[in-house]
């Protein structure tokens, strides 16, 4: 790698993953230092923009390979979006799970600025018989599982299917927050599918193929599946896709020392299946909860900021715990079903902190 | 250090600590070289039986000072005991603990000879006055607390009540396993006091002394104390003291893929307050529990193996708990409330498990 992550806590070399700081995320919108990274490949795409055209093809009436210039050319769309990793809060899994021993940090927001799918889709003219749009990215790995070696020569690829495509804010993505995306996040192009896990935003986009089939690639079913305690296999059970309903307290940090008088708690909340509505906040371990305010204007690709001041009469120690609910009725639960590789955990997060007497 | 640890996981290099690996915990009798070691100092003492006396003093009649011939020629007394480290399974609390991060393996269980406690107390002859028995070990070295430095000449020293020093188990042990004690396990002679936490069998005993005083030192006053949510500073709460009950599975392995057909789950299950009288095995997460078969006679000082067979008709992932009951009517817990430094948390362990149709 050329850059330097200095900002994220690291979690593996190879394939590159480093988490944010959840004390790095107090800002609405994540510097780009402090966003954290999920790769699934040693090797990291070298694109540059002389090298690289993304295809368009399969079930289409008009193929196409477009420069990054042809893509720039075509009508803007910006966005901030929160992205979260399917895995995030892995390392909170009871009993543990297979995986990347995520902490609460795979989560973080950006501004994405891009060209929206949809026009992309509209110039390539599906054909009436598409069904799925595969996404392919320029990484290439072998993936193994019990014993057998899936390919020598597997691209990350993902597929939509047309009805979960037409979302109008998906965007291909070249620019994230104000500059030409780094090559970790995915340069040239990155799909960006808002409110689903980080696993649907493929990085080092390639291209994008329309196809009459259900796409059967290995990350579409053999990764990104929730299988549950009793289930046969490895890969039988709901494939993972919105971001359950989550929230993120960013401060004060697990641990930290607070004093008597005012403190406000701060952090942020998201959902990928409706609007966050409500937040609560418990400072006695979950018996009783006080509603939090909510700051910023509602995004429906973006969480949202809360805050809540709390006297902090008594010294002592104490669990703080926080919790959101979305427009569809969505509670962020308590307890969240085991699965065998340990994704959407989406759990309440507890911390605890000491109320000290005075500043020392 | 002398002594290579290749068969321990690593947890800390200052101080030495290494926790076992739970499944080296599969026999009654730890192997030494897989018996975990929690030590308080970087520097450990490196005494040679030459330059080394036990010291016994204070508010008794016959102050002695016993080179380890003089103790070998004392009554011996063998005994099997179970050491746990009150901060085993601090990991797995929430919110996270204070201390060194242990899993499930800070457990281990040894043959120890030496002498008994009351037989180098008889010899002292106690004063009536004498109120509480202080030990000191060998490990010199600094400890701070909110910017404060106690002590940069502090010995390891924890005291027992009257009471509690006439337990006829309490050894003074010069061998484990057979073995003159390693210099990591307290070489030339250790505190052994079955039924408790680590924290009372002091290594590298330098002295045994008699107060009219309720002792105040450090390890007894600012650590092993159970600070609870809510509670005032860092030391308030109630003392650690004996083992809660508790079991470990070691069979088997978490992530472990076993076949269709009858398997024997096996471990271990111990308590300070009483005898094991059942341990109970769920294969369904908790919903379900059946009881297991108890296999070694009950000793007071050690734990207890069981065995479980399951007729494992499907395939599927499976989450597997254990929990013991003893004989004082404490039953292992589902939750432990939370303290501050992640004491003593007996909360029931579960393991994922993989059932697979046949070997490949």
């Amino acid at each position: 790698m050329t850059e330097s992550y200095s900002e994220l806590n690291h979690v593996s070399y190879d394939p590159l993953v480093k988490e944010s700081r959840v004390a790095n995320l107090g800002s609405f919108i994540t510097p780009t230092e402090n966003f954290y990274i999920r790769n699934h490949y040693l090797e990291v795409p070298d694109f540059s923009e002389t090298t690289w055209n993304l295809e368009v093809k399969g079930h289409i009436n008009s193929p196409l390979s477009l420069t990054m210039n042809a893509i720039r050319a075509l009508p803007k769309k910006e966005l901030d979006i929160t992205l979260e990793c399917a895995g995030n809060s892995r390392s909170y899994m009871m009993p543990e799970a297979e995986g990347i021993q995520f902490n609460h940090g795979a989560v973080s927001t950006g501004t994405f600025m891009g060209v929206s799918l949809n026009t992309i889709l509209d110039l390539a003219d599906l054909k009436s018989t598409a069904k799925e749009i595969i996404f392919s990215g320029g990484d290439l790995g072998t993936e193994e599982e019990d014993g057998a070696v899936f390919s020598n020569t597997l691209t990350y690829q993902r597929s939509l299917t047309l009805d979960q495509v037409r979302d109008e804010n998906i965007l291909l993505a070249y620019e994230m927050n104000g500059s030409p995306l780094t090559r970790d996040h995915g340069f040239p192009l990155r799909l960006m599918v808002p409110g689903w896990y980080g696993m649907a935003s493929v990085k080092w986009l390639v291209s994008i193929e329309a196809t009459e089939h259900s796409f059967n690639g290995f990350f579409q079913k053999n990764r990104y599946i929730l299988v549950p305690e009793g289930a046969e296999g490895r890969t039988l059970g709901e494939p993972v896709t919105k971001l359950g309903v989550k929230t993120l307290i960013s401060t004060p940090r697990h641990g930290e020392v607070i004093y008597k008088g005012p403190f406000t708690f701060s952090g942020f909340a998201w959902s990928g299946w409706g609007l966050v509505t409500k937040v609560e906040i418990s400072v006695d371990g979950g018996t009783t909860w006080n509603q939090a305010r909510l700051i910023n204007n509602q995004s429906p690709t973006a969480w949202r900021k809360w805050e809540f001041t709390w006297q902090a009469n008594n010294t002592g120690h104490f669990i703080v715990k926080a919790r959101a609910y979305d427009s569809k009725g969505n509670v962020q639960p308590s307890n969240v079903p085991w699965n065998f590789r340990g994704y959407a955990n989406n759990c309440i997060q507890s911390i605890a902190i000491r109320v000290a007497s005075k500043r020392p």
